[in-house]
């Protein structure tokens, strides 16, 4: 089984794209035999980057030089916009894992809505399985076309699909404070945003805009009756990578921070990557950077029938790139921390 | 009237003190005659602090030394439970502005409680005006005796006061969600909690048992018949000085966000420091740091009875040396902003 | 006296704009009654840097619509290029300090070379003294027009002309190695070539290239008979401001080091902003950041007819802003150090 | 032969220690199954560096807890000062590298001297080869026993020993400057030295009294039979990982640019790691972060028979936990640049 899978990633010189090439590089059953980008051909990708061990990697080519025959499964590390004309392509004849917002909703017109962006291939909405092991492991194993979730809706989701579905929340009431490390907004990112002369900066930015509040929505609405309400308040961190979610939120009448906890606890104790953090452990950025880790946390509010749930996760590694690599374990039937713990 | 008032300050060498000294350096009508510290006497202050122009200031000597009838009035830059000890001294000898928690709250077993503190001087606390000068003014104009809010209490109360006294707030579901830079920590603090080798990092910390949560309540509850209960949840960015308050809360019946805009547009134009940042204008630290101000953005909830409001300063100025400087501005009868616009 | 020279400043956007306003408003001889940009007219300068203090400032208006006749003295923090443009325009009319390079070299050819320009006035270079007031005090007080020098050639210059004016150091193998911070390159420079998503960056350039080489040998070639030669290698810093110089050199045959002490003894004595370290403190860039202070320090060398000198500045200060209104300061009589220390 | 080598590693919670099980932990030949420290027994390495895929790794034991029978090579990331008493111990039952300075310099006085300390085993000082294997090759691969040189003397000997072997250099008038990141200071280092509220610092420190002198000057006179005589100024940078290391040097008569070049460029052409940039590459730390590299560039100097000569490397890594990989693949005939490129 050395080495078997045989694997392309399209667009390879983004955050994300890197942070996949490392995880898979160390991956005992995969061998990359593709790597795909538009702007450096004929590159090494270590040139793109130190980290990575590149004896064994093929030159960066053009993203659309890929031929589909020659690999087993293909990493679209592409813009949403981008990735669902590669899909039209593709679909079908190779594996597909996409890590774009091209195929996270159901739902054309709500695509088209917030992504300001045509569909090339709607029909295929939905072939592909939101990737959100933690929920969808069997759907995942059995499926060749899994849409890997967003970052925030990962930290998001993680910390209240099991309430939910476990009916433990009120849906009118929930407040989703998110703070981002800058490498979600890409390599393009003008580091004079959060750097000047002598101070860091830190702000919130499209509050209750922001085109991940589509994909929170539609899955916690999956999980329950309830038609869930929320406002969600994202925020830039003078930080590379890492991302806090502060949720505050209502319980059903009788239920308690016990019940919450256990709940969580269950979880926790179903799913490798999530770690529910008692109140003497310290949970900071510093816990999950770099790896595909997710930590949860509560905290009592100032009322009895409210809580605070803290979700931590690595932006690039549990909110893209390890969270991808999650998904092909599963779909492969390999171990799901393979090359991830 | 140039250089007339005779200004002394204990415990110079903190973040607070040397922003203090800064400040009034500048000042047209205030000559320093004391500067007081516990560990570095006999030196000049500009050695503490190269951006202090040392010409006309006094060697730093020992708090201890300082002797009240050589001044008009005396900034207190001091630690909770220190303070207190100087004020019993000085009482009714000089006026004293005081920066630590000391004098804040009016209530001597909220003190001992939150501050694990006995008080040398209880009788002094309802002596001592709460120096939140957009709403106290007359008082502090006639009064020797100032004590200077938090840091996260002044950020809080600037947003919300204005809508409590107008009765536009439900009282019980408000969530304060603050994010502080680490000099609120003081000079003590270990660099190694937010960077190591290869990022930053960001915490939240005493989530509803921070001692600011007392002080905030006191106030809101002084303007209203309600009795007001919240969340507070701080965190520490990976800045040295700049506070970003997020306040999530209910309306009262009948107020939409229109009010709310109403309310603090009238606050924002009676009040030289408080600024209403408009849905275009982009409100982060950079635009508060080294500044008096307090910047106010209001954002669209998910319901229409809900509304989010962000609240900016720069905690070592806005947030305590500045307002300080304010204060005393107001109670010597000068203009307000002299020394801070 | 209080506040009654009128000074311009054109070119106030800059860091060396930002930091002359700094200094210049709280001086108390000076009434800044123009301030000059290319972009951002009719703009408060506090907006353009929170740091200043704003309040008796003029807004800011387009640099071509200053009237010569309403101020007493014209900073220039130009760029070299469009300064000798309006020098051209105010000679005679108006006292100028001209912080760019336009004024700095005596020979045009050399300027020509070095600076890729034509001159528009190139019979007014020898109209301008060399703005290094540690040694050309006296031509200062009685001239009009002033040229500040390089940043890079203040900070060598300080080290090296005390000695070479005693004649105790060969003049062919001088090493200067020299690491600036970033702020040198102004507010263009790219963030990204020194930060990148997890580390910091430091790299020389322009090395034996630079064109702050020809003033340097310039200034260094009047003040002996010899001919220097020298090496000169700058880097940029991960770091916003300061500069070290570190320069090898050979003594003069016997010559040791306690001479080379002592002529750098002399000329600290004698001049309030220069300090020679000695071995037991420590001499690093937080000793100058904000002040206009050189710290000069001697370092055995592996040979005994050898000496290391370092030499350290604020590049915005001492290299720019604080060495001109040292030169104001001088020229128009007052004291050497007000506002600066 | 797939991970058929059993490695342990001692003190592996340092930084150097650190990098090395990341290397070690993707080399195709090696099993780790010893991790020793001194701190954290009991503990798994991943939460010590979350970079680390912590699957096939022991937990972490006390360094004396080891057991040289249950290993092939035991990797010593030590303090100089301690390694040799393990040393002591081990010596003829299990291949050693060591990454201390316990076996680097020949002379017992010299190391005594320099490092304040007693020696256990100086009998086994030249028992040690000298683990530079761009020109110890051959002794490597038949010698158990390997120190691995320190960060500094790699950077500078890199650069020399090509030279020197082929006469080009003169012996007296060499200037080392070296510009080092902090994490050479290792895991104590405190912060504040290089960061503080509003700005980062450098400077020198043991300027010609740095103990890896004694280590530059005997290898480079193994190389020739002239004496070296050279200044070596270390400077700490406000970066964690990274080291720039010019050298200003004189040219034997006759000698050229040209022949320097040529020189470099065959040490380049034979040995992977080596890269001789040329001029229009620009030669920065961001280029060796993270990497076994080491860059060479030349500069003109101001004089014919002088040159300048950068080398550049990663500290942690051509200065320690790589090249100690490296010399181990060498020792057993594994090809020099597996897992390293």
């Amino acid at each position: 089984m050395n080495k078997s899978i045989k694997v392309a990633v399209l667009g390879s010189t983004g955050y994300v794209g890197l942070d996949l090439i490392k995880i898979l590089n160390q991956h005992p059953c995969v061998k990359i035999n593709f790597l795909g980008c538009e702007n450096y051909p004929n590159t090494e990708i270590k040139h793109i980057d130190n980290r990575i061990i590149n004896q064994n990697l093929p030159k960066l080519k053009l993203n659309k030089e890929f031929n589909s025959s020659n690999s087993d499964v293909v990493f679209l590390a592409l813009p949403h916009g981008i990735s669902h004309k590669y899909v039209k392509k593709f679909y079908k004849k190779i594996r597909i894992i996409d890590l774009s917002a091209d195929f996270r909703l159901d739902n054309l017109s709500t695509y088209i809505t917030n992504y300001n962006n045509d569909h090339t291939c709607p029909s295929l909405l939905n072939k592909f399985i939101y990737g959100l092991p933690e929920f969808n492991k069997e759907k995942i194993k059995n499926n060749e076309n899994i849409s890997i979730p967003g970052c925030y809706p990962t930290s998001v989701l993680l910390a209240l699909i099991p309430l939910i579905k476990e009916n433990l929340l009120l849906e009118n009431n929930i407040i989703i404070d998110s703070k981002s490390g800058y490498s979600g907004a890409g390599k393009k990112f003008n580091l004079k945003q959060i750097i000047n002369d002598n101070n860091n900066n830190f702000y919130n930015y499209n509050t209750n805009q922001h085109r991940h509040i589509c994909e929170i929505r539609q899955e916690l609405n999956k999980c329950s009756v309830k038609k869930f309400n929320f406002s969600f308040n994202p925020h830039i961190l003078p930080v590379f990578r890492g991302m806090m979610t502060t949720i505050y939120c209502d319980l059903e009448s009788n239920i308690n921070e016990a019940e919450i906890h256990n709940s969580l606890k269950n979880f926790a104790n179903k799913n490798p990557f999530i770690h529910l953090y008692n109140h003497n452990q310290q949970a900071d950025l510093f816990n999950v950077q770099n790896t595909n880790n997710c930590i949860l946390k509560l905290f009592k509010s100032h009322s009895e029938n409210k809580i605070i749930i803290v979700s931590i996760i690595d932006n690039l590694i549990k909110g893209a790139a390890g969270q991808a690599v999650q998904c092909f374990n599963i779909s492969f039937n390999f171990e799901e921390t393979l090359s991830l713990i």
